[in-house]
């Protein structure tokens, strides 16, 4: 009897340990395990081995396939696949621009990408003289004549600026609407200067568009130093004429799969937190900051507070949404999902501007929630989040309706168009530190949102 | 008359101009052109260029004539050399230890590197059976025994923790107090684990300690996977012998020299604002972030004031302290100097911790001065400044007396234990925004104190 009596005091004393941890140890906890044990960071380094995830390459489904075993092994309540239809845009083998005209620059070749959703060229290529544009407004000026040529868009990004994707945001124009601008003029092909902070020779691609009544027309970004090489050479030699070729080539849609993992709520299993990040990337790199940190570390979260044995309230969903880069059809394909459920969203994370330092979360949300999540930040401060504060959230979970919060996690924004959509964003770009310090702001945030009311 | 009145007008509005920008006007300038220029990041690749800037060594004389050279050109009104004495080690040329015991791991080579005041040893070396430590407190086990032996201190750096100092104040005691805690036992030498964040094997010197009244012995970094391999062989095979050659040698104290210039003030040329970094550096890399780059920025401070034609109230001086590393010399010569000259210093700032994204100012004041600089975040908040608190301010100024701020400059702290004391603290590791962002910081925080009355 006394035995038993001990043993129920044991467990008693056990279980209110458990039960009265404060948010401050809880935390304390979070941040030691990642910063350790740094899994996140060496599932990253796995992600990143296995080959481009652009929507429909034959390594993306064995990224998905990782992702989901990664889970399971993780213990997770539930893992499953959310079907999607997603574009398939192929770059091919040949992608190459050179300088034609005769003189010193003859046959020099330029450092060039195919922007996404390009149309390629035939085998001969086109060739034609080049304009430049200074300033993407530019090509509305209305004495500008490139018809039957190659416009050339040069508009440097803002190196004055502190926020580096407002510069990015300045800057952007040019490739997203170039060729659509370009071709209403009759011009050829487009060339655009590479949108990033960094004066190096390796271009990065990117989305842009067509408009359907408008004749299409190849796109291309060039490198920084390139893009000064191609300048001068204009100077020198008034007329250049360049070739192109590009063997990119836009295939039917696929299908695809949005990867979900699940930790079920003890209190409320209705109510749902979103953490997620988005598992498509450009195919130049390793797509390691632009979203491989993001989906690894929206895993990490759930697989936290696995590790940790925390209990929380309400069910912690990571979803990995696929085709963010070209159609979003991964955000749409779960916003509908969730409404057609009647699935209730108390609130979602995004984690899609690298991994770098934290430094603050961006809340849509209504003023009262925002003042409530501002108390947390003392709980927060300690993996370097310094602030939260009305703003956007992120381009994925910005599709969910009627969630309480939408919340875009911060990180420092100093270095992230160093690396963005190029050959530069590798795993050796990502810090273990800065990686983990973000897993576990996250981690904090999502267990304070499923264990508080907002 | 009426055209000397308009002109007189004109005159007039354009003084009147200059007279009334704001701060946040000013601030904004003062970030643009840090950033847009970089031109104390093209300052840092020259300083990096010139060779090790270890007190005493040749290349370090190199260094000081480049940094006249740099604030002549830059026109600061009074550009001088403070003589001091400083401590001359020299590494020399030889510099390895090896495994000699029979067994798989006979005559493995360990990425070593001598502790900064090491003795050397003689031209055949040192060799004993090693013994080790797993934390440094260890070493007065009385039931240790490690006469004639080689003393191998493997206290890791702890990951857990999000304060990299508080991480590397743990465990770097084993650097500068093993050498004399073992010589008291009788040990013959010490190796000692690299105090870093990095997982390499690149070893990470700095200061050591002798005691006088108890023999000298050699002291080594090892490179922490050769500290993983140490370890494994000595489990592996029980006893272990291991062989160390060391160059270095201590010679006389040399005349070098505090670089200084200045911008005299306006209104109180008399009251001093000094900006510094320490201009000596471990060997091993370019001493690119400890402290090249603090030194840069110091004087890209009064270059930025100068460039954007600011007329500072108080004299701004730059100091480029020498031997910070060893004796802190340089330091203790400036205070003597202004003691000596009576020189009134309002407050002085220090940066020597790494060129990384600024987060805050930590000042030694009375409460009321901190309170009143607390009122300028929201013109410094853009640099990424999120807080002004009490807190020490930095080694070298710290010796300065009855300033009535003593303020370290403190950027992000996760990379840069990477980096301290070795072979990789290059100038490849210096973000050129992050570091022009701690620039602007600074030359605002400057300005502000320059223009106010503490």
């Amino acid at each position: 009897m006394i035995r038993v009596f001990l043993i129920s005091l044991i467990v008693f004393i056990f279980s209110n340990v458990a039960k009265t941890q404060t948010n401050e140890e809880i935390s304390a906890d979070i941040i030691r395990t990642a910063l350790e044990d740094r899994r996140g960071y060496k599932w990253l380094e796995q992600l990143c081995d296995i080959g481009p995830r652009l929507s429909g390459y034959p390594d993306s489904y064995k990224a998905i396939e990782w992702a989901q075993s990664v889970m399971h092994q993780a213990n997770f309540d539930s893992v499953w696949l959310q079907p999607v239809m997603v574009p398939f845009w192929e770059r091919g083998s040949v992608e190459s621009a050179k300088i034609i005209s005769k003189g010193k620059f003859k046959n020099q070749e330029l450092s060039v990408a195919a922007l996404g959703g390009s149309i390629g060229t035939n085998e001969d290529g086109i060739s034609g003289v080049v304009v430049k544009i200074d300033s993407f407004v530019h090509i509305n000026n209305q004495d500008l004549d490139v018809e039957n040529k190659i416009v050339f868009y040069n508009e440097p990004y803002d190196q004055g600026l502190v926020n580096t994707f407002a510069a990015y945001g300045k800057a952007v124009k040019q490739r997203t609407r170039g060729a659509i601008e370009a071709a209403k003029r009759g011009a050829l092909a487009v060339i655009v200067r590479s949108v990033t902070s960094l004066n190096d020779n390796v271009p990065h691609t990117g989305i842009m568009s067509y408009n359907d009544t408008i004749p299409k027309i190849p796109a291309v970004a060039i490198g920084i130093r390139d893009a000064e090489l191609l300048s001068l050479a204009m100077e020198t030699q008034g007329v250049l004429k360049v070739e192109m070729k590009l063997s990119c080539v836009t295939h039917e849609p696929k299908l695809s799969y949005n990867v979900v993992g699940e930790i079920f709520g003890e209190k409320h299993p209705e109510e749902i937190i979103v953490v997620g990040g988005h598992f498509d990337a450009w195919d130049k790199g390793h797509g390691a900051h632009d979203d491989g940190a993001g989906c690894v570390q929206a895993i990490e979260v759930l697989d936290l507070i696995k590790r940790l044995d925390l209990k929380p309230s309400r069910t912690i969903r990571c979803v990995l949404f696929v085709d963010e880069e070209q159609r979003q059809s991964g955000a749409h394909a779960y916003a509908a999902m969730i409404d057609s459920l009647k699935q209730t969203h108390i609130a979602a994370i995004e984690a899609d501007r690298g991994a770098f330092m934290p430094r603050g979360f961006s809340v849509s949300a209504d003023s009262l929630v925002i003042e409530k999540m501002q108390t947390w930040l003392p709980v927060l401060r300690e993996t370097g989040i310094e602030w939260i504060r009305e703003g956007g959230s992120g381009v994925d979970i910005s599709k969910i309706k009627n969630a309480k919060a939408l919340i875009g996690f911060v990180p420092d924004m100093q270095r992230y168009f160093d690396y963005h959509h190029s050959a530069n964003d590798t795993f050796d770009k990502v810090h273990p530190r800065e990686m983990e310090l973000g897993s576990a702001a996250m981690t904090i945030l999502t267990w304070l949102l499923s264990e508080s009311d907002l």
